[in-house]
This record gives C-alpha cells, sequence and structure tokens, in this order.
C-alpha cells in the first residue's frame, strides 16, 4: 500500500521531512495500519549528536512529519476515506513536543508508531513512541491542523 | 567574539546541527550576549514545509542545537566561565517542545533569541522565541542536562 506522503497533491509535496518531490529530503514515508500509523527510518552516519547516537533534531523532525500524516489518516477515517488509498489531506504542526528518555543508538532503523488520540475539526492531537531495536527511546505528542489557506499554493492563472 | 559551538572539544563537535566537524550538518552557531544567546540561520531553498515556507522540523532542530548552547552558556556564567572564551560543555536535550505561532515564510534570516530560565545542577530550562523580519514565528521551552557518561566518548588506550 502506498505511504500517506505518496499521496499528497504535487502542490503539498515538496516538504523537506517527507516530500516525494524534495530532492535533497528525508523522505519519510507513513503507512497506516488498523487505526496506527507506522513509520521506518534509517538515519545516515551523519545524522548524529554525539558520535554512535542519533541526532535529536532529526527524532523531531522526523515526528514532526509522521504526525501529520498520522493526523490526515486519522481524519480521512472519520471522513469515510481511505488512507493510503484515497488522497491524503494536508496538515501542518501546531506544536510538537518530544521527550528523549534515552540516547538513541545510531545504526538500526528507527520504527515510529503513532495513533490520532483526540480528532476533532480544528486540529488533531498525536502521540507516537520512537523505536529502536524494539526499544523506546523517544515520545511525541503533536497537535496538528488542515493547512491554513494562507499556505495553500496560489492558483497560477 | 566565537560562537559556543566553536568551543565544544573536539569529541563534542560532530553534532549534524551544530558540529563544526560535522561536513553534512546544519553548523548552527550561536553567540552569548549579556546572558540572551543568539543564533542566526538562513534556510536553504529546499528547508521547506510548502513552497514558500520554512519547515518545522528545521526549525525544531535550531531550537535542539540553540538550546543546548544556551543551557550551556548559562551553566559557565554559573560557575564563574566566560562563554565564548571558555570551553564549552556539552548538554543533551531532555524535552524538546516548539508551539509554531504562525507559518514562517522561507527566505529572510531567521533568528533565535534564548534565555535560561532555570539553571539547577541536574537541568537547565531554555525558553526561546524564532524571528523573522523582525516578527516571532515559533517559540521554543528546551530542557537541557549535561551529557551522560553513556554518551561521552570512550578513550581508545
Amino acid at each position: 500500500m502506498p505511504a500517506l506522503q505518496d499521496l499528497y497533491p504535487d502542490d503539498f509535496a515538496h516538504c523537506y521531512g517527507c516530500g516525494r518531490l524534495n530532492a535533497h529530503g528525508l523522505h519519510v514515508k507513513s503507512e497506516w495500519h488498523d487505526g496506527e500509523c507506522i513509520a521506518r527510518f534509517h538515519p545516515a552516519p551523519y545524522h548524529m549528536a554525539l558520535p554512535g547516537f542519533v541526532y535529536g533534531g532529526l527524532i523531531a523532525s522526523l515526528a514532526d512529519c509522521h504526525a501529520m500524516a498520522t493526523a490526515a489518516g486519522a481524519s480521512m477515517i472519520s471522513a469515510g476515506l481511505r488512507p493510503g488509498v484515497d488522497a491524503t489531506p494536508r496538515f501542518v504542526t501546531a506544536s510538537l513536543h518530544v521527550d528523549f528518555l534515552r540516547p538513541t543508538p545510531l545504526g538500526p532503523e528507527l520504527v515510529l508508531r503513532a495513533r490520532a488520540v483526540d480528532i476533532g475539526e480544528r486540529k488533531v492531537t498525536v502521540e507516537m513512541r520512537v523505536l529502536v531495536d524494539g526499544l523506546e527511546s523517544a515520545r511525541a505528542r503533536v497537535i496538528a491542523v488542515p493547512a491554513p489557506t494562507s499556505m495553500r499554493p496560489r492558483v497560477a492563472e
């Protein structure tokens, strides 16, 4: 099944974190599984905080994009749409909170498991765990809002 | 005056966000000015969330590194040391909270202005504003702790 980010309209697919059309970006991919949204990411060797440990800003970036996809998926379910099948609506981040529970070793794949815990018309709250080798290294709580009109691309003609 | 990151010991200078020895990184530079810590950063054109707007994960990354430098500077002052002159101690992030107040336009320099609001032996709390063209676009509150022994490089011999 396609990632939710693969189904953002082209105008919303340039995000550095998760846009398929951003040649320099991280290309975060989030997949919907029965109410849970899961992303897997291999940090590059240079994504370090200190030698041997993942940079916290990378974890925050992954959490940011993955939460937006999770919020979109949850809102789609509420509207009777199918995450990973129908076009994904674009949310943006109102607030991002990450607790770093322990240093995250650099090398293994990171797994982000997220759920929407509150789904309103104006905002969606997402909670997520970041796992490495099955051990939780960080938690995030993110508030997502539909992309405001002021951020939507102008129609060119 | 050198940035605080220029005075991290070499073993702590590989951070993707602010390490001078990370060839791929963002190279955040934080300068100490009378109790306030200031960083200036020009996002790259590809650091976008949507066309025309800065990626929130970048703002979180800048806030993360700038807060660690701010915590270090404040702890140095408490210990009678001189930020930007003496070696900078390495803090790591315990928690990171960012409120995105409005979309941040992509193009102008970002200015991060931070202060330590609580300085303890075991943790330092930092608050910061992110400004673009003088307008506040985000706020962050970050808890920093001294890098634990488990993250410090092993002596090789």
